[in-house]
């Protein structure tokens, strides 16, 4: 696939995306969250193609989000288990999982999460650890952070300026 | 892009990622929560080649996450706006920031989500609104749905299956 690099920008999301890969890759961390390890079984699971899939497991071990481990010499077979930083995906993808029950199951829900000692469905809510306030824009928002290059910090103060044009009605005539 | 279309597949995580379409997707809805609106805006902040940024936006205006309004007719222009299907993918960007934020900003954080009321920089968690605690593994998990189909069922109960053997420190010889 040709395009540039987004590992260039200093936008974390734009970094992410960089190491997920695409959508794939996403899938995969998916079904290792559920507990498969072995190639047959992504394969199986995701009926990818045995090329692309080589691809896609190899560039998430490289990324630092899968492990690889020989478990057999002969022949010679690998697993893959999620790292630190793979597990540390799981957010995303339950945010990801509760934006599409909401949004893109009419028929209803084939996948849900729930807590694990009630077996009651959970409803997943971003929140500030801090305040415990859910974080919903406009009482949150993003900024430019401590170390933001000149462009991230215009972008933000763009996004600011038109926040408040925004909220105080005004119609613009550019 | 050649590959199959994930929106057969039951899963919302898949059908999300079908929506969403692709990396350059996610970039495009980012810079919206920005407030920008404009082709040329999305264009400069992006440095997309246009026919990319032209088939980017018309896919995400079918999928319902920007609506496209012209606001000028001579000559013929339009904007794109979020609409609430838009909006409600902000948890999903805000769960990659803060990922990318701990794992690939070795250099500090570029960009961080701030409380508008203190500014203070917030701490994103994913919590369950009905019990009020944070959704970590394993006191949260994925499980089948109501309208599950039989391959979801199988995957879920293979999951159920393998964190039980990894509880009990069991080793698997298959």
């Amino acid at each position: 696939m040709k395009r540039k690099s987004f590992d260039s920008m200093a936008c974390p999301i734009a970094r992410s995306l960089e190491r997920v890969g695409e959508w794939w890759s996403i899938l995969i961390l998916r079904d290792a969250f559920h507990g498969l390890t072995r190639f047959d079984e992504f394969q199986k699971s995701l009926e990818i193609a045995p090329n692309m899939l080589t691809r896609r497991l190899n560039a998430l071990v490289e990324a630092g989000l899968l492990e690889r481990r020989r478990y057999s010499a002969h022949p010679p077979r690998d697993e893959y288990r999620l790292t630190e930083r793979g597990r540390d995906f799981r957010p995303v993808l339950w945010a990801l999982l509760t934006w599409g029950n909401k949004h893109f199951a009419p028929e209803g829900k084939s996948v849900v999460v729930i807590d694990s000692a009630t077996g009651k469905e959970a409803e997943p809510i971003l929140v500030d650890r801090l305040s415990g306030k859910e974080m919903v824009e406009p009482l949150f928002v993003s900024a430019a952070g401590p170390v933001a290059d000149a462009g991230t910090r215009a972008r933000h103060a763009l996004a600011a300026e038109r926040r408040a044009g925004r909220d105080s009605g005004e119609t613009r005539h550019e």
